[in-house]
């Protein structure tokens, strides 16, 4: 059985406003997806979350955002790809520096909010995050929907790619997700949660919104950290996880 | 004759707004100050700004500031040490993104308006800035006003530290900066600002307000790029230097 | 024959930067179209602009936009409509401070850039700035394309619309913008812009793209001022406007 | 006896981020001073907490700061009076909209974080916040620390002023605050600051640091909203002056 790896968005306060607990979560994931200041994260706490995170030998990614502190990133913009693409890099590298300070780094690249949306469809914008990616250099591996443009773009790009899923959201029995405007899009119910996540990471399925069995590759799964009662449905999650045999952790 | 440096505030525009001159600019100095995106400098901006000065052989540094746009940098801000650090660092490792990706890397660091103010007498802020600079790795020269507190505080840390002179600016008899308030702080007149260069390049003085000669120890020159005219007069300047046997070249 | 409104844009600076050079189009055009600090405008420069504008008796508007500095607000944004609403009236409200104290009032508004592309459509943003417009009171005037949602939303609503039409844009044999994607979208040649601003002035006709003459009702003219040459345009014009004998007059 | 006055921050989130509870506080203040945008509240929150605030009678006040989002205007800032007039003005004008669309109107400034603490010496920055409320307008009161230059200043340009006190603070035997640096600056345990608050209100005097009884002239107590058990507490003082006979009402 292959590995899993659990990832979760962290650092997203700003200023003094704070939203994931970053301590707590950082004892349970293996990858941490770290705001670069775009929807979230002041140059602080990203250094504070870097240092704890190597320290917890937890995986440090790039979330790259739409600048959008307003919306926290969850508002889709037209953003030209020239402009894309440097805001991408630049994130990356403002990232970077927190890293190899704490003895680590960057480790792959994961889009937030609308911007992760858009780039499932959107070619162009896929395109200029790739090539966002590229710039940066270092040939980072990217996290994303298995069947998104992006992750296709990222492969033909020659970049590594990480099929992601999602224990609390529905599936369609394409394996995609059910929109969030949908009813049952999201599984609130934290049993739930944690059998999907166990079907997802052993047998690679999931049971759809309508009840087949539909197969959905994924080498990570993401956990949700900025909800009441996140820490403690992580903590299972990960204790299921294991006591069912499976090995959490990090992509290579 | 030691050479001399000549470095100038580039890539100052923010979107859809131009500041400086950077394509004739950089075809002038040997030393790049390139606005990081804090009180100026989108990243598309500073892709297209290191890719030039790459191409034309021009030394990149970080010209880091106080997160203010809507004040330029040009206010002075009470930051906690901490944050000041971290986003100093931060702003240098967004740069670096850039200035590898066209094959060179950020060379130096100067602090921008307000900020470069502030740490000649600031110890607190000189030293926040300096751990900055330490955070973000590679040891990297700082360039400043010879006797402040931030060149003092980095020599301390070890960092190398470089000396700037400003051919525009007047004097006091003790060597410092005549502040801008006072009448007669700004030299406007071309031909006295290219006189002033050829004093600090070659004899390392430099005529004081009161109107004695005065020794200032500069490694580099700082010229202004926003004004109406900052492009020819730099060309004046290092054609006056050149034809006097200056060598005009970037810091080691 | 109905008398024409001369419109621009004006106090698109923020900071350090200038772009339109309001106190020379304060001097052509009727009405001001004042940004409102979302992708520019800061706070002294809307006060300036409202003291210069109420001098000159021209009447002010409130340019409203997304709230993207980076972007100038040419990226469209997928803003929630009771974020939206607010926005709007946030930024009517601001600009409605200084135009009260330079003894003059908000008279009307006019989205910007790519809120106003995008309300010509979209029935749901167009309903948003309806209600921003409606929340900040005293059902002030909306300025658009006369076919757009938005004015026909505006109109549903109660709230007085004028139609403006683009001297130096080209029009489909439909009436409507040739988009700027389009090859001959933008028209250059300043005779032309004069002659189409005469047409739509005096007989309520432009030539379109494909030669025919089309209707285009008009009582507002948006002339361009952040374009070199744009105040000399403006003034040619406005004065080939007078001496045909039309009355170039804000609206009502 | 005088009737006193409880005002709070209100309204301190930002996009997604939340602060105050703002729902529970508006049962509690009499005055609520909303935060404008600057260093904190999104137009949809102002426009949120002033619907509450109308609805069950709380006074609607301007609360200002400097332009410092990711400091939460906690970091002194120096804007040229010019600017920082405007700002001022700026965001009274963006606040009324919200208040005058709830029935209600903005009734008072007072400014919020660093700016507070720098009226109270800095005798320029105080004539500039205080222009920034005559340009917007209508006389406003302005609510501040009672020997502060910013009252001292209102009162000479003819504004009503309200001196307001901190029952969580401890204070000098000059009746002014023990700055926060200073140990035991702030006073934790609720039953002192319940009873603080009556000696306040009742006596008009407080025990300072050093033991003696100090008078403190005070038409309003400064409730804090952002601490875990604020709106325990807050509830507390409201009824403790309650019980005692003490009118608790905004002041006029």
């Amino acid at each position: 059985m292959t590995p899993i790896d659990l990832n979760a968005d962290l650092g997203e306060g700003f200023g003094r406003w704070r939203l994931t607990d970053d301590e707590q979560l950082l004892s349970v994931v293996t990858s941490a997806n770290v705001a670069c200041g775009f929807h979230a994260g002041d140059a602080a706490t990203m250094r504070r979350v870097c240092e704890l995170a190597a320290e917890r030998g937890v995986r440090i990614g790039a979330q790259v955002s739409y600048r959008d502190l307003a919306g926290f990133g969850r508002r889709a913009m037209d953003v030209p790809p020239g402009e894309l693409t440097a805001e991408v890099a630049y994130q990356i590298g403002a990232l970077e520096v927190f890293a190899r300070a704490a003895g680590s780094r960057v480790a792959y690249v994961k889009p937030h909010g609308a911007l992760y949306n858009r780039v499932v469809h959107d070619e162009e914008q896929a395109a200029a995050v790739v090539d966002g990616v590229l710039l940066a250099g270092a040939g980072l591996p990217v996290l994303g929907l298995p069947s998104s443009r992006f992750l296709k773009t990222a492969e033909r790009a020659g970049l590594p790619v990480v099929a992601e899923a999602f224990a609390d959201r529905a599936y369609t029995g394409e394996g995609t997700l059910v929109p969030r405007s949908q009813e049952g899009a999201v599984i609130a119910e934290a049993d739930a949660v944690v059998e999907r996540s166990l079907g997802l990471a052993c047998s690679g399925e999931v049971v759809s919104l309508s009840g087949e069995r539909v197969p959905v590759r994924a080498r990570s799964l993401c956990l949700h950290g900025d909800t009441p009662g996140a820490v403690g449905l992580a903590r299972r999650v990960r204790a299921r996880l294991e006591s069912a045999g499976v090995r959490v952790e990090a992509f290579a």
